[in-house]
């Protein structure tokens, strides 16, 4: 009980610091039409599992805490500008409960806010002290890998013969390679081997898809509220879920994905449909699997430490949004 | 004249050098959703200026070759990152005779594929072995000056408010800064002091000033077959130019702007309004100023190098598109 409450302190304690380096980011007022996006998009409070993830994965090994904090910081900008090209490439209106920067400043603004962060982060991870090089090199490995997952979910689109491994492949360059840079950089600024490091890339990989398969999940399964963002726009814009393409051996789904019927409506039939014929309850045990796996790379870290990386794996899937 | 002629196969070598560098890039054929949009965007025969400018920059500091083609490419990739995301923001539907790469394969896709060239850029920029870190510092303070140069340049449209002095600062980060990167990269990469260093940007920053008022000039005043892009863009985008902004001061200026006449119209009509109020001239006395004071920075340079550096300045300025 006291190592959950230490736990989840160390956790707000290091989500407080990010917000904090945020905020004191040094920005100027002009170009406004620049600068007020981007205050806007950073303003968010958001869940800052990757900076935490970069700070615990570091902390195993000692790694120095400035370092720590310009490479979470660094992760937490790169996730905001993918966020926010990614909003204007699926023209979702809403996130986290707030207008989305596109559907605020414009589509020119955001795109320029995005690249803006991105170039943010870039000088920030220039500023590690510790094997900057290979943290850059990583930091942008991952962002083109990141790239790639998303051109895969544009592909895919309304194409319903991507394969369970399509998509798998797909998951896993657009949101594991960049929980997988998380733990990794924790590695390289705590000067850890190569076969660490690569333990730790596959840990975060099978967290990241352990995650990706829950938010699929949730999309269809949580409460606008809870989920803060536009809950129809996966059905809207007939992407590839795991449950779309388990639901797919299964007599029925045809009539009900190639339906008429308005968004809401379809997602409600379709959420009946995946608990009826049980690929909801697969659609959890696959991401359930893949949090087990990402478990087994966690032996790597000394006992006492492993219990936090093991609480924070848990801390990660038990979201309720 | 021996030395002109050596001076042109010494930029067709760069050139060429590059080009085959480009070519060479190993990117792989999936997804081609984002792959085929890069290889198309990167096959372009562009005047590769801001490689060269980096190879005789660095020449002239016995800079390592092999950094120095890094470097080169890094730079080129910037640019063009730079111009699909410009494009897209300017709604421009050509490019050098070209379709623009959002018109091609849409927005989203062009996004995107802005956002991978920009990451190979950082990954190639990464890989050099003098001042990597000091490398991808400056790269990354140019790339987000040239993004506010751009939101600058969009905040100004439409606004007759814009003075002289704002123009001149946003033309200093949109085209000046990645010519002064350019010019920098070879005193880094050549382990020159900062003294040698801040020179080199005031030359690449005079060159790219000189070298932006030469292309508000070039836009009223070329043929498109010349240009290679939409030549009324400026116009219809009621763009802030050095010529709009000389022209204010002129009795009759507003009639011509304000008009309703189509576009082609338009620009014929400030054409000879340029050229009958001596604002054309004035405009190309600024270039040409912003020229020579460029060529005041050459001293840090050797004798010979030096002439070979003024030569490039001239050819920079001697375009005709």
């Amino acid at each position: 009980m006291s190592d959950t409450k230490s736990f989840s302190e160390l956790l707000d304690f290091i989500r407080s610091e990010t917000d904090s380096h945020l905020g004191k980011l040094d920005l100027p007022e002009e170009p406004t039409y620049l600068y007020d996006p981007i205050r806007y998009a950073l303003a968010g409070k958001g869940k800052r599992l990757r900076p935490i993830l970069v700070h615990l994965s570091g902390r195993g090994f000692d790694a120095d805490p400035d370092d720590l904090m310009y490479a979470g910081l660094a992760v937490e900008l790169l996730h905001n500008f993918t966020l926010i090209h990614d909003d204007i490439m699926d023209h979702d209106d809403t996130r986290h409960g707030k207008q989305t920067v596109h559907k605020k400043f414009g589509t020119e603004a955001a795109i320029l806010t995005g690249d803006s962060i991105f170039t943010l982060a870039q000088l920030i991870i220039g500023q590690v002290q510790s094997n900057t090089v290979q943290a850059l090199q990583a930091f942008n490995k991952a962002s083109l890998t990141v790239c790639e997952g998303q051109a895969y979910d544009l592909q895919f689109e309304g194409d319903s013969t991507v394969t369970l491994d399509k998509y798998l492949d797909m998951i896993s360059r657009k949101t594991g390679a960049l929980l997988s840079l998380c733990a990794e950089l924790g590695g390289i600024l705590g000067a850890k081997s190569d076969d660490v490091c690569a333990e730790l890339r596959s840990y975060g990989l099978n967290l990241g898809r352990g995650f990706q398969v829950q938010d699929d999940i949730l999309e269809i399964f949580s409460d606008k509220e809870n989920l803060g963002k536009s809950l129809e726009s996966d059905v809207a814009a007939d992407k590839q879920t795991i449950l779309t393409i388990l639901a797919r051996k299964h007599d029925g789904w045809n009539e009900i994905s190639r339906s008429d019927a308005d968004i809401s409506t379809k997602r409600e039939r379709m959420r009946s449909f995946y608990i009826e014929t049980g690929v909801e309850v697969r659609a959890r045990e696959i991401s359930q699997g893949y949090i087990d796996k990402a478990k087994d790379s966690l032996t790597i870290f000394e006992d006492d430490h492993k219990i936090t990386m093991d609480q924070f794996t848990d801390f990660v899937l038990n979201r309720t949004h």
